[in-house]
């Protein structure tokens, strides 16, 4: 199966291709959508929309994992982030591409065994689960890998332990 | 010039139309797109997006009015209805229809004079506005249409004043 991972953002959307295979996960692509800052905020969704239709057509996902926004920060960011976050969903449903939503301390505790673990740590540990020459660049890249692989050892745990059911909600 | 007036949300998205003409103002209609409760939020996203579209080869708009966000009550209210506010800047830049945004206050100043007036206060001028029988109900649509007069007052003062620039900047 064919995961793809999504970070998402208004400046920058990270997102990581991972294909899972019989008792390991291969690494496909990753790399990030940028939008011009001092650019009309429809402008930049509509970049988003659009670059990420290409994204589907070049890799063809099977399923998107996608972060769950926490407003706890930063809030007009997280304005932003959601209204980007927004357009990505419609994307997804267009092309009938099932979503799955993971908190930052999900990711953490799927690919670390820690929930609280650092970026470094997260970025280090994606580059020997996939066996990687070097770590995923930029970061927004390889917090999108870290996504992908985090549901897929969610879907197949549940795979395995629910006999092939959907392993988790859609949003 | 016709301006389409947009209360963003999730469940419920208000509209309402306005037209202006010399010394004054329209209505041409109101309403809501409603999406239904327990189903994925990229279901109603889409649904929003596809209905938006029949909106806008309905009415023809030439410039949309939306309401500015503030988080300052609901996170978690707010983080959908941003997602779903990126959805319709993403519909309207598509169909090359500019956008203007305006907070709550500068819309109960504009069609009030009082930036702090209850919402029945904002509904009953707008009824008295538009010459209209009756209030326009739901309260959705009657906020839209309020940001839709909100804006066609903004952009005819300016547009005054500056003798036919640009009113305001687009989002």
């Amino acid at each position: 199966m064919r995961i793809l991972g999504i970070d998402p953002g208004i400046a920058t959307v990270g997102f990581g291709v991972v294909d899972t295979e019989p008792g390991r996960l291969r690494y496909v692509s990753c790399g990030v959508i940028t939008t011009p800052a001092h650019t009309a905020l429809s402008a930049r969704l509509d970049q988003i929309y659009t670059d990420l239709q290409e994204l589907f057509d070049t890799f063809r996902p099977e399923q998107i994992s996608i972060e769950e926004l926490f407003f706890s920060k930063n809030i007009t960011t997280g304005i932003s982030v959601a209204h980007g976050r927004g357009v990505i969903l419609l994307a997804a449903y267009q092309n009938q591409i099932p979503v799955y939503e993971y908190t930052p301390m999900q990711v953490k505790q799927s690919v670390v065994g820690y929930g609280l673990a650092e970026k470094r740590q997260v970025i280090d540990m994606v580059r020997r689960i996939l066996q990687m020459p070097a770590a995923p660049k930029p970061d927004d890249a390889a917090d999108a890998v870290a996504l992908a692989i985090c549901h897929a050892r969610s879907a197949t745990s549940l795979l395995t332990k629910l006999g092939g059911e959907q392993p988790c909600s859609t949003i």
